[in-house]
Parts: structure tokens; C-alpha cells; sequence
């Protein structure tokens, strides 16, 4: 059974959820993948806590874990970029295997097989101050470039719209970030926060065809491994 | 801790969560309401088992409800209908209260105030088996009315269109019998199966203002009931 450790954002999760249906090779409800989600809207603020300005997340995040735990997940999946920043602590408190959302997108640009140019980089400022995506990706070679101060301002103000279900407003402050990337030398762009496909799923086909949405390869990451497990043994928990 | 026993179908699951989201007075995540999902696809086929082609899928349904009860869910619903057949025998299974979606669209039709006329039913042919609305709702002081045979196996091929992804091809199907149950008529068509919204998510506002979509009844019931308890007590398992 999977375990989803959700509800950063709520609606991120349900998007999630949705990528994962839509990517599971089926023909009836039988042939999904049996997942569990704790949906954990309670947990404290990831960003407020990497800028010094909030608690802790990580409690919460393992009382979240402990129960998906107990309902019997048998793998662990997170659709939260910013709350990678826990993956490794995470980890460390259980035997459960956590998939990490910055190898599924790095899966994602290998097979694009692009091998000049950085990679663009639309995420939370807590994702970028804890560096998750440059440290990650250059194990694959790839660099990553970030918008100046002012467009991380402004996606940070984005992903806070779709929070606040203002999708519609979000869309085009972050377009205008995705193509500052790419007029700057990006080949691709990684909407490394899930808030952002949220916005972007608008978006035309000559700037979706630049997009690497880190939801949908972790979804797509966590089907191909639930199928090897469904290989190797029953998925019963 | 809101537990949904989901997976009946899948994507279903994920249109109850979304309507969910929307359904809760929220500005950041914080303000939403924590929810665990088993979305459990491998339950047996509920209409197969009502119409005796099938296994009975309450073992499968009560494991998921205690993979929920272990995760620290205080609270129950279950966006699907069919599976309602099973609600009594569920409910006397655990001390958990579990939501019924017939009670949720029954309010629903109250808050309408239409005191003439029956309420037409798009359903499974095991929702319409089982009897579950007819009897629901008429303690409300409503009759319903439900298609043809040729318009139920109508109705039945839809479903199974939706849940092997085919949306858009169940939508002109299941419109056609939402008009016919009006012209014989029905004041209000009751979406009685979760995956007839997915299908007609894009329907003509002259239609749409005539549905009353059980899963959405079923997201405010929840919504409505979780801030209540929010109120008598911490929202904690």
C-alpha cells in the first residue's frame, strides 16, 4: 500500500492523487495502486520554519508518517518539494522506503537527454535556501539557475495565491517567471513546488513542452515503483 | 481526523477530495480540515456483488475502515454510493460515525424547498437494487423516479466508461438521460453514482443548475461536521 504524506497544500495533494489515477495503467478500479493519504493540513508552515520565522515542521510530519505507518503503508511518498528539506530525518525514523520528489524530476531530465544549459528552477523560498535541487541535480550534471530577487518575490507571492485558492491570479505571475528561465538559456524549467502546476495547467503547449512538473514525476515515479513491488510480492500491507 | 474509505472508484476518491477543499472556508493550509484516505481500489466490485456476480466486498471494506481507525480517524464518509449497501453493516462494526450520502443529498433537496414532483435518479444498478434511495428519502417525503431499462444500461455503460477513463465519451450518455428525467417531470436529477459528476463536470449551466451531485453533498456534509466537531473539541485523533 502506498503511503502519500500529504496535505502541504491540501489541493497540491489532490493534484497528486490525480496525476497518480491518470498515470496508473488501468481499465477498472481494481488495476489502481491501493494508497493511503494522510492528508495533514495541520502541519506547521515548511518555508516559515527553513527562513527561521515558524516551528518545526518535522514533529507533525512524523505523526503524519506514524500513521500512515499503522494503517499500513509500505512505501512512503511525499508531494510537498519544500518538505524534502525532511526527507533524510524522515528516513531515519522509519524502515519504510521514501521516494524523493528531486529524483523523480532528475529521472525526468535524463531522459530528455538535454546536455547544455541549466535546468530553471520555480520553487519556494524554502526550497531554494535549503538547496534541494542544485546539491540533488548536479549528481546528474545538471546545473540550476533561479529568477533574480524580485521574480522570487514574486513566486513566492504566486504559490501563496494558490494556497489561498487564487489559482487564476497566480498563472500569469509565474508564466512570466518560466519564460525569464528560458529567455535566460534555460532548456527546461521544473515547477519544483507543488502549488505551481496548480496555476500552470493553463499554460500553452509551447511553454507546457518546457515544463517539468516535479508532481507528476514523483506520481509517475511512484506507479513504476508500486508496479515492481506488485512484481515482487502481493500488495497487501 | 476526517477518514474517507475511498477507492470506489479512484478518480472519484479524488473528485470527493477536491470538492472537499473547495468546500472548507480556508486562506492557507492551516485552515484545512486533516483527512485520511484509504483509497482502497481493491474492494471486490460493489454492483457485481449486489446483483450476485460477484464477491462480497465488506471484508475488503472493513479492512480499509480499520487501516483508517488505526491512522486516528474520529469520523467517516464514504464517497461512493453503491457502497452504502454495506453502511449498516459498517457502522455496526466500529464506534466511528460514519456519514450516510443519501442524508447529504436529502439535505440538500430539503434546502431546495421543491415539495412537487419526483427527484430523478442517475445511479449504478446496484444503488437502484439496493434500494437505498427510494427509501432514504422518502422519510423526507420524496419520490423517485429512475430511466427506462434502455436508459439505465445507458446509464450503467457510462459508469463503466468513466471508470475506465473515457470521460468525455460518458458525457453526451448521461446528459441524454438527465433530459429525459427531467421531461418525465423531475424537478432535480440526484448524481447519485460518484462517478457521473466526472463525467458531467462540463455540462450546460441550464442542466447544471438542475443536479444535485452527491459527492459534493457529501464534501459539505463533511465539512459542515468536521467544524462542528472542531468546535466541541481539538481537531486530534
Amino acid at each position: 500500500m502506498l503511503g502519500i504524506l500529504g496535505g502541504m497544500g491540501p489541493l497540491a495533494t489532490v493534484d497528486f492523487l490525480a496525476k497518480l489515477v491518470r498515470a496508473t495503467p488501468a481499465r477498472r478500479d481494481q488495476d489502481h495502486i491501493p494508497t493511503l493519504v494522510c492528508s495533514a493540513a495541520d502541519i506547521p508552515d515548511r518555508v516559515a520554519s527553513i527562513l527561521g520565522q515558524g516551528p518545526d515542521p518535522l514533529p507533525a510530519m512524523r505523526a503524519a508518517l506514524a500513521r500512515l505507518e499503522a494503517g499500513g503503508a509500505t512505501r512512503i511518498a511525499i508531494p510537498c518539494n519544500t518538505a524534502h528539506h525532511w526527507h533524510a530525518a524522515l528516513q531515519a525514523g522509519t524502515a519504510l522506503p521514501i521516494l524523493h520528489i528531486v529524483d523523480a524530476v532528475a529521472d525526468d531530465l535524463v531522459r530528455c537527454a538535454l546536455t547544455d544549459g541549466p535546468v530553471g528552477l520555480l520553487a519556494s523560498e524554502g526550497t531554494l535556501r535549503a538547496g534541494l535541487y542544485p546539491e540533488r541535480l548536479a549528481r546528474h550534471g545538471f546545473t540550476c539557475l533561479t529568477p533574480d530577487p524580485d521574480g522570487q518575490a514574486a513566486v513566492a507571492g504566486a504559490i501563496h495565491l494558490v494556497k489561498a485558492g487564487r489559482v487564476a491570479e497566480a498563472a500569469p505571475i509565474l508564466e512570466a517567471q518560466a519564460l525569464s528561465l528560458t529567455a535566460a538559456g534555460c532548456r527546461r524549467v521544473v515547477l519544483a513546488c507543488t502549488e505551481i502546476p496548480l496555476a500552470l495547467a493553463g499554460a500553452g503547449d509551447d511553454l507546457a513542452s518546457l515544463m517539468v512538473d516535479a508532481t507528476d514525476a514523483l506520481a509517475r515515479a511512484c506507479v513504476a515503483a508500486c508496479l515492481a513491488d506488485a512484481v515482487a510480492l502481493p500488495l497487501v500491507a
